[in-house]
């Protein structure tokens, strides 16, 4: 039968297997293949098998050679906020000499820092720093990623934001899931009447944000000194019955309570989770929410606290590991780097962070169906890396390893 | 003036001064250049200004385009391991679920299984596989190495790995240090007569290495389980009568004393120095011993306790950053990663790290007065990275930022 690709070549093929995401023992439960490969055509991937098996089966118009790599699904992204105009690398020289978070927040830095910037900058510009962004999360082997608003913080700069995001999406082979986070802090204009931001946000953007069907998701900052835990829910409750998922940062910095939220609404996802308790995991287990972790954020805020991850997975929570790439709290693009962190801060297996990075977060993104692992009839998003098989992703640090780049079937990216 | 090469294109160029180690305030002191730019001619440094001024002032044969990047000096990483067959992510795993190094060490694991690997290899294979390593310390930045043996632990095997890296310094660009590291630990023959280790070391190898002319410098593992502080002692007196220079692995794992044992002996180097006394940087201070730090380390290991970074600088010690690439402990090429880690960690600055990858190893290295800063009269050995400040080389993490590299004034890495 012919085909459009075989990829071939490899030392490894590794695979998270299903469409539902997965917790516990489950988590770290791959398909390894020896010698495995994969064959696509029309886009999605009609075969997976040791390449002799292949090789007899099919004849395929081209091959991507592995060259003794490792064959993965492309990695999935669950919480970025890749739209903004300049980087914040001042702030980070401010922490290193003992300033906080909340301290450069308040000093006018920190969100409200991009949010100038992003108010001063036009379509175009930020345009240009997005497809750039998206470059190199796909040479990263990052094919799909979930994309926040929340630098705009008035309705014409969040629609000008997602609008970006739209254009990019349909100019770059990767894949954008976009949220809408209006309520990512609250703008200077209204720092001192913060409760008719809320209005605003409720009466105003959501509806214009739902007409415009440009955002998947609303997300909120649900912490202390953004969002409390009342304003949040009137929030979400008022996109969800505009028909948006729902995305809660929580317990990030404190333990307010959040995943409690996140659960008794339906979440589609709780992101952070430094600070949650007993009650907030049963919860997110009992609502089926995704925890989605990001390793790096507090050892790059320098906050001692860290999500207890290893108890969510005993647990048999399905969680996903983030870059939450941001010009502030975290400047990284790298999945396979936060699955180095989330191995050693976490003890998560090399098998439990792959599906961690793929089939997991694909699921809190609605595309476990489509996305997250590589299984006939999925479509083809594949990555092969330039090592000898899966568990080398997690050992190494500080480079990427990713040789070659698969989308919808279609080679977008290869090293040299 | 006609010139071979002109690196320009820049937004700012940033270098430390002088060929003198820096600690305290000289540390973070860099001179800093917007829209610097390097002159270029028979392998060396002619001149670093504004690129206004020299252009006026030379005619390159040649220009490298930096494309509004950065421009520092060549990093130097003071303290690797880069001669060994396989990696070893497997350890990697056992440490995830909860092993020890010292318990992998005592199960035939660690070190001793990259000694099975290197005394099974031929001088070829391991010649291959350093040059692919040495391929990927350029493409991240770093153009020159100490090396370390260290995994042969006999004569011959030694040998072997000595002369593997005196061919790969004559066929690749990155220049290397060699450095003989037989004291790394006790073979496993040797177990169970560890006296007669240290005897061979002291009476055969390091006569037969010293005439070989093979290594720079003699470096031991000074450790509760591996060489104490006499058998240190002997050994590296031996070595220094011998005309080796020497750096030592101490106070990484406990608190032997090994700083001070280093200063008593005039060493080059003392590295890792986790558990080091405040009677050890008092020490160091005095004798003017380089303190070369590997903050991504313990993070690797998952040990808690880190190097007392900031009290060294801040009482004048001229500390060094460096990855430790290793198999085992370390699996990191990247000094940009590490420095970050410093800065995260340690709380050093943008400019601190920077100097604490240029001209302080390279001191150590006794290359100070030729490597390490862009000065006229330097040898041309310079990085462009594709970040719009130094600043930025610390802020972000997970990518490589290096956009081309010049050793000895030729362009020797260029990223697509």
């Amino acid at each position: 039968m012919r085909i459009d690709l075989l990829v071939r070549g490899a030392a490894e093929l590794a695979t998270p297997l299903g469409t539902r995401p997965k917790g516990g023992r489950e988590l770290g439960a791959l398909r390894v293949i020896e010698r495995g490969a994969v064959a696509l055509s029309g886009g999605a991937i009609v075969a997976v098998g040791p390449e002799a098996e292949l090789r007899a089966r099919y004849a395929p118009e081209r091959e991507l050679d592995a060259h003794g790599g490792t064959i993965v699904p492309g990695f999935v992204d669950a919480h970025t906020h890749p739209v903004f105009l300049g980087t914040r690398e001042d702030e980070f020289e401010l922490r290193t000499r003992g300033a906080t978070y909340v301290e450069i927040a308040q000093a006018g830095g920190g969100i409200l820092s991009s949010v100038r910037g992003v108010r001063g900058a036009s379509k175009e510009e930020l345009l240009a720093r997005l497809l750039t962004r998206l470059d190199r999360f796909l040479a990263l082997g990052t094919t799909t990623i979930e994309a926040k608003t929340g630098y705009g913080l008035t309705v014409d700069d969040e629609l000008k934001c997602l609008e970006v995001l739209r254009d990019a999406a349909r100019a770059h082979a990767v894949e954008i899931a976009p949220t809408f986070l209006g309520a990512h802090d609250y703008p200077a204009e209204y720092r001192d009447r913060k409760p008719a931001y809320v209005d605003l946000l409720v009466e105003e953007m959501l509806p214009r944000v739902a007409e415009t069907k440009l955002a998947e998701y609303c997300d909120i900052f649900t912490e202390g000194h953004v969002f409390g835990l009342d304003d949040s829910r009137r929030i979400l409750e008022r996109a969800r019955s505009l028909g948006f998922g729902l995305r809660l940062h929580v317990d990030q910095l404190s333990a307010l309570g959040g995943a409690q939220l996140a659960a008794e609404l339906g979440a589609a996802s709780a992101d952070h989770l430094e600070f949650v308790s007993d009650a907030g995991i049963e919860a997110l287990g009992a609502a089926g929410v995704v925890p989605v972790l990001c390793p790096v954020v507090p050892l790059f805020l320098r906050i001692d606290k860290e999500a207890p991850a290893r108890t969510m997975i005993d647990r048999g929570l399905p969680v996903a590991i983030s870059t939450d790439f941001n010009p502030g709290s975290c400047y990284l693009q790298s999945l396979p780097e936060a699955l180095t962190w989330a191995a050693l801060r976490y003890r998560m297996s090399a098998g439990e962070a792959l599906t961690a990075a793929t089939l997991n977060p694909a699921c809190s993104l609605g595309r476990g169906d489509r996305l997250g692992t590589l299984e006939p009839g999925k479509q083809g998003d594949v990555v092969v890396l330039d090592v000898p098989n899966h568990r080398h992703l997690v050992y190494e640090l500080g480079r990427n390893p990713v040789a070659s780049v698969v989308k919808r079937g279609q080679v977008v990216h290869e090293a040299r």
